[in-house]
């Protein structure tokens, strides 16, 4: 054996040694992060609300989520951070930094819609303190101070109220919301009771301006992008306009036996135009503008009645906002023809809408950069749903990281994300924070 | 004046002291029924239930339509009828005839849908019992025994089941019903009692065939055919044969904001599209057949979730059930492309069926030489909705008489038709019995 090739084996071997103790430690030669640590614990909130059928029924505000809070909790203490709850119910563990400067966040939820998956918010929240794990691991000092978040009651299954807790530290929602009652009778005030805190005190929830360097939230695309393209990483580049309305096509309800074809005003045949022509409009130009008629409802609703009434609601979305109003004036005009030629008149009126929260080019940056460093391939992609993230970034500069969604399912027992998937995205979360921590607020 | 000349004045003196007279009695030349007796009595029925914006609420077995019984009961027996109550609740009022020989039966009822209008029911049923009066002034004597009949529950908007009455009295209906129970807890037996009947006896109501010589309904048309072609009074070829599915399309529920317009299964989509099918199949070919979607939902039905799935009913309406057949079959073939093009299935199942109920020849003939006699004119045409009359026609020749609907509208505090178009009626269901009463079972 040459000296050369001695050296080479010894290298090797050494190599081989390093990578072997990495896998015996759960980590995958390359991660900063422990994807089993992730995965045990992803498994064991999954059984908080857990479904007969697969997935979880874990809603805001309810007694199922109230001990899924707990178990995140204990982990936060395990981990170190130190745990605080606001007066929205948002959960942090924050982690010092080295220098007095506003602090990095990052997180998600963990409630979910009814028979919603296992990966729906979890991801991002257990990720966030897996985060805080590897670098307390690594023993790295940060120069921001780090918060893991967990925000309480994002999906409005609950109440009927999307981003809660994230909309109240954005100063969107405020008490209004408090005497909001659900089908028991439980206000959120009560909720927010049975949290630890005081309802009187809400608005304190409110983060001040200055206060965040950067949001970032780690979440599953909920689409087929990324899974079909079979690219690991989303880079979002913001988080799409959103306009409801709710139409009512009304022409005149009558016999369904006595009234001549010809004669009818049938409300629920122009309603069904209207739909067909949401979707033809939407479908009319390139992009990855969506539009969903999602409710409808026919009056009186009978066989044998024709309606008379019929309600629909049309929802637009698209990162940019002016191509929502195109695409909503061409609907306008169509269903204008169709009334005429059905004897009906309809009338819709806007009912929400959600202005684009565009990602911050230096977090999109550095989360490409991140996720290269790792040695992960990148799309970017709006995303269709609305996150938390979304609400901060009205005071601080937002990035989210994608994952893929096995089929672009969500919100179903059916929703998967690979462990494999799960542990890059928190990688690339980890390396995101350490990326921005460098970057933002420069010495 | 030459004898010739004073025999003229006198004739036309004669002629016009007569028609004087009849006026003063309420009786238009040529008329044998009272309009004015006619509109009393129906408009006192319009009080039992009457609606703060006109119309009645008088569902069947309520407290409203036994105090309207109690009206009716009353009238028949002011106009010396023998009356009787069957153990389904049906109410006759007969009339002796001087020869052993089945019953003339005819009749409606007064039960009402909700915010019902006044004529559907009442304009049969009252009109009958003018008849009946008609023939004491003028001292007829028929052949055949004549009843009156009101029927129990007709428009089933109480338990749900339609044309009650006649139904237990045709022998369609039996002791199954009697348990059937309503919101408040009642069964339809606790409202036989209180109509004074044992339910035990319920089959007791059975007509046996060959008890009655014929049946003829006068109703108003609840369509626009006879007002819009001026045209007093419908000679009713037929109850149409009626079919009635529940359809149910599958596709796949998911995120409104994530997935793209090309990834989606919407059944909400495709039973829009199915529903213009079926308009577009029924309108296809010349008839007068109809063809109603009239109930709609779709699941889960929110604004921004994609519809996985989505019912609806068809009712198709024909005189001829081979048509209603072959309607179904091209419906079923469009819906199955649309299923192929949308990536939905979709299931559908009867659960509705009338075999039509074709008028009798011979009636026909006789409300066309009735209606010729008092020189109104006449138009042939089917019931597009279900009666009473239709029962029966199973055990004896049925036969429709139609007059006008404002508008052709029904089942509506709007419905009116005017006190001439009920007077026309009422005088052709008079000289239709007395030609039945000729004609039918010759001596």
């Amino acid at each position: 054996m040459t000296p050369e090739r001695c050296f080479l084996a010894a290298a090797l071997c050494i190599a081989a040694l390093a990578l072997s103790a990495a896998a015996a430690a759960g980590q995958a030669p390359g991660r900063h992060i422990s994807p089993q640590r992730l995965q045990a614990g992803l498994e064991r909130l999954s059984d908080f609300g857990r479904n007969p059928e697969g997935g979880v029924t874990r809603l805001g505000f309810s007694r199922t989520e109230l001990e899924a809070r707990e178990y995140v909790l204990n982990l936060m203490r395990e981990a170190g951070l130190a745990v605080r709850i606001d007066a929205a119910g948002n959960i942090f563990g924050g982690r010092p930094g080295s220098a007095k400067l506003p602090v990095l966040l990052f997180g998600s939820h963990i409630d979910s819609v009814p028979q919603g998956g296992n990966f729906d918010g979890p991801l991002g929240s257990l990720g966030a303190i897996e985060v805080m794990r590897a670098l307390n691991d690594a023993h790295v000092v940060t120069r921001h101070p780090l918060e893991a978040v967990v925000w309480t009651n994002e999906e409005g299954s609950h109440f009927g109220i999307s981003v809660l807790g994230s909309g109240v530290a954005a100063g969107v929602l405020g008490p209004e919301i408090l005497d909001r009652r659900d089908e028991d009778g439980s206000t959120v005030a009560d909720w927010l009771k049975r949290y630890g805190q005081d309802p009187a005190r809400l608005t304190e929830a409110r983060i001040p301006r200055g206060a965040v360097a950067a949001i970032v939230e780690l979440h599953i695309e909920q689409g087929p992008n990324l899974f079909e393209s079979r690219i690991p990483i989303g880079v979002v580049q913001g988080i799409v306009a959103l306009k409801r309305w709710r139409c009512v096509a009304t022409g005149v309800a009558n016999h369904a036996g006595t009234t001549p074809m010809n004669r009818r005003r049938d409300a629920l045949a122009a309603a069904a135009r209207d739909l067909l022509a949401v979707r033809d409009v939407v479908r009319s130009e390139t992009g990855r503008q969506v539009g969903t008629v999602g409710y409808i409802k026919a009056e009186p609703g009978a066989a044998n009645v024709i309606p008379g009434k019929t309600e629909f609601t049309v929802e637009l979305r698209d990162l940019a906002a002016e191509k929502v109003e195109r695409m909503w004036s061409q609907i306008q005009e169509r269903i204008g023809v169709i009334d005429k030629e059905e004897g009906v008149g309809t009338q819709c009126a806007l009912t929400d809408q959600v202005a684009p929260a565009l990602g911050d080019p230096r977090l999109q940056r550095a989360i490409h950069d991140a996720a290269g460093s790792a040695g992960l391939a990148t799309m970017d992609l709006p995303s269709g749903a609305i996150h938390d993230a979304g609400e901060i970034s009205r005071l601080a500069p937002m990035g989210m990281i994608f994952v893929p969604s096995r089929d672009g399912i969500s919100h179903a027992p059916r929703e998967y994300t690979s462990w494999n998937d799960c542990a890059n995205g928190v990688e690339v979360l980890y390396r995101t924070v350490l990326r921005l921590d460098t970057e933002l607020d420069p010495p």
